[in-house]
């Protein structure tokens, strides 16, 4: 998503250059007002789960006659402009040993002077189906104890309260959810955290949003339950990727677009670094000491026993076609009748069954590693849009086997005793395909003791020296050179960049 | 369950004492023979969960016409007999302050001369629902490749895989789900690791139980899996507390008795300790310079997401009575209309909502840390049993939120360097309650530092001096001295004792 760091996204401003095609507002999200119309929130209704995704319930509603939003066009981060590479839709090299690796053009610089580089797949896709958005973020309080509906009546101060956000989205099935969410996301959470901020301002989040008490023992309860400030954060981050999937479904309803990504953010926010992830991207902690993973990825392996369980609860889901079983490989005819290595939704460890004819369906997961798909179709369970995505030839959706909520770390960065070379490395799994959390740190520590400190541009280069270690180059400090034929993004967060700013307030 | 340590569970040796009324059989479980009639594995079909749980479904067939097999005796684990207190159906003290700590008399030794002591809670109950049982399993397994079906055929020298068995049952709602427990849950196990152990004995579990390679790159497809041996022990403690968990729902309803029960299990096999655990006990292990948690806990407020996932999927089962959000305490009318704190299943964060009416229903999950409950109910979200459970003056079931899957962690015996003074430490939550996990681990390390290394009974001196820990006795290195008025029984297991008799053949 467009501009630069500073002021992008202040309700009062819109960003800079072109509008995208369905209006961005001020302060508002990106959602055409045909979309806007569609029904709210699947995560709230089980009843809704079971319409939309399970046989026999009513038929859909049909669409509203009226005409089709333009879909959504390519573009490159923005902060990317003025950058070495040609920018615009064809920017797919021909030959992979030569494909540019970009980062920011000298003299822009991103929040907290972060770096940034990426570079698209060995022709694997025509567009690089990786999105990145980085910005401030205003969040508007009003004064505490205004009740919502009086607001416009109120001569109420705004104040704001600012964070900073940085934000990978790997696409899939097409460029189109991956621009979407990094248009929209941002929108999203600073809605979710306006919606609770004043909870977040105060010593203690208060049992009731007003400030009032209702029960004189509501702060006692609060305590035991242990909620604390950094508890709303989360919440706003769970609901704001539930919320930006659902504009993302309907934006691609609208527009006869598909595709999904992963999305991978981080916020940082009253002194905390608050990690997202829904998918198979990675943010890890570099320290001079210290390697510490923030994320996890969220694939059809690790997510497996939540997949099978569904499958179990929902067998229509499968409609015959799949087994929700694990085998060690797909079963064929010879193994009709003997008894084989499974396992089932329940279970960590493995036992025997005798193969039955049903066993011989394709498996709901299948592959290993890097290979696994999910129905033979995704290799990622956590993510946004995908909302149409359909096995190959079948009705069988992909989505309701899909999380949209992301796993949420805290980072104290306050707690941290920041030194210099603190920093945050995010990447699409491009990235971690060919660099393990060790590599990486020992590339990063090596280069920042190696480089000028007063360089500001100097954590893109770093981007960049990290990218180029994933294309075939050899290295000491990497050893072989692996590949990685995938987009690969990355960005580069120093810590210290915050201690010198002072306070995040 | 009775008898001591050694060759207790052989399959061809029942029980010393007194057989059960629904009759001990060589090898057999404790099942009566209308029981065994009763449907097979819920875990294995929806369709079957939705019959059994949701409203509509078929009416359940009528039970058959017949006797009642005799409701379960009481009896303290058979172990204890001849020790110091009085046993029998009425060994509730009257004075909490003079409650007996019973451990086994001196002269009977358990498997690897562990160390056992209970006590009875301060008149909760009647009975003293905690039950134990160890002793030797032995695993019996045919040669290599003998078919199933042949293996009367066959002249077939049978060999023995032998492991260690210690387990704990806290039962609620009456002591016979857990005297069942005791009685059967090593049976359970030891079926289901003779139908597995074939592939326990191979260099790396076969594909194929038989042997036979279908596909002759079945062992690298294994190999990717990364399916190890231990795997299958996992696999057959999962199974098996299923198993045992249909056992006593159909003991249960043969007998017309009611209640449920945790389940911690330690086995030792092939060098291995497996804890396994459904329930709120806890086992940990003490060494000189590390503590170790082998086990977490299952409760309602553990398992939140879990329980509230539930719900959303099958609102029916609240029956309209409770509501699946989570506040942080009981809303009342006053609060209608107000935002206060929330959480839903997806969120691990919080968030505010607006109160609605639907609010102020009772919650799904109710009270903090050690006063939770589920529905109102049940302070535990997994165990065995509960088949009949319902919320007072309802129709709404307890058991659809259960699990009776344990989770297990593996502790690689062999591997750890065993020292005199490692052992692990089992104890049902009253021994939890009021002692730390440290405060234990200094308990262990003062007795064993003064006291006889070559007395077989010192670690029951061990068990019993932790549970008068439990009972307000001020102790220097625990200083207050808090009572647990619950039921407290601790298994101390010596790890060196194995080390000294050698490899666990």
């Amino acid at each position: 998503m467009g501009g630069m760091g500073r002021g992008l996204f202040h309700p009062q401003a819109p960003p800079p250059g072109p509008l995208p095609p369905s209006g961005w507002r001020a302060g508002g999200t990106l959602v055409s007002r045909r979309a806007r119309a569609a029904p709210g929130r699947h995560a709230m209704s089980a009843g809704w789960f079971r319409r939309r995704f399970l046989p026999g319930g009513p038929l859909p509603e049909p669409r509203p006659a009226g005409p089709r939003s333009s879909p959504v066009p390519y573009h490159r981060p923005r902060f990317l402009r003025g950058s070495g590479s040609s920018p615009g839709a064809t920017d797919a090299s021909r030959r992979p040993d030569a494909r540019p690796v970009r980062s920011p053009a000298r003299g822009r610089t991103l929040p907290w002077n972060a770096g940034y580089a990426e570079v698209i797949n060995a022709e694997k896709s025509e567009f690089n189906e990786d999105q990145a958005a980085c910005g401030k973020l205003c969040i508007r309080r009003c004064e505490f104890g205004i009740e919502e509906d009086q607001e416009w009546l109120t001569v109420c101060p705004e104040e704001f309260l600012t964070g900073h956000y940085w934000a990978l989205f790997d696409g899939h099935g097409g460029p189109a959810a991956a621009i979407l969410a990094a248009n929209t996301l941002h929108s999203c959470l600073r809605r979710q955290l306006e919606a609770v901020v004043e909870g977040m301002m105060a010593p203690q989040p208060p049992m009731h949003l007003s400030g009032r008490c209702v029960c004189p023992s509501d702060p006692q309860f609060v305590e035991e339950k242990g909620i604390r400030a950094e508890d709303l954060v989360i919440g706003a981050l769970e609901n704001a990727f539930q919320e930006c999937d659902d504009v993302i479904g309907r934006e691609l309803e609208a527009s006869g677009q598909v595709g999904g990504c992963t999305a991978l953010v981080a916020v940082f926010l009253q002194g905390k670094l608050y990690v997202a992830n829904a998918g198979d991207s990675r943010a890890i902690l570099v320290r001079r000491h210290e390697i510490r993973q923030l994320s996890s990825e969220f694939t059809p392996e690790t997510e497996r026993q939540r997949i099978q369980q569904l499958a179990f609860t929902y067998p229509e889901l499968l409609a015959g076609e799949f087994t929700r079983l694990e085998f060690p490989r797909r079963l064929k005819g010879d193994d009709l009748g003997q008894k084989v290595l499974f396992r089932d939704h329940h279970m960590r460890g493995w036992s025997y069954k005798r193969v039955e004819k049903s066993d011989l369906k394709y498996p709901l997961i299948h592959g290993q590693g890097r290979q696994a798909r999910l129905l033979g179709t995704l290799a990622v369970s956590r993510g946004l849009g995908d909302h149409q995505l359909r096995v190959l030839d079948t009705d069988i959706q992909l989505k309701p086997f899909l999380l949209s909520i992301p796993q949420v770390t805290v980072l104290d960065v306050h707690q941290l005793a920041v030194q210099e070379e603190d920093v945050v490395v995010m990447a699409t799994d491009g990235l971690w395909d060919v660099l393990s959390n060790e590599q990486v740190a020992l590339l990063v520590r090596s280069f920042l003791t190696g480089n000028q400190k007063d360089d500001p541009h100097r954590f893109s280069e770093l981007a960049k020296m990290l990218i180029h270690n994933t294309q075939g180059q050899d290295n000491g400090a990497t050893g072989e050179g692996q590949v990685s034929y995938d987009d690969v993004s990355v960005f580069v967060i120093p810590l210290h960049s915050q201690a010198q700013e002072g306070s995040g307030h």
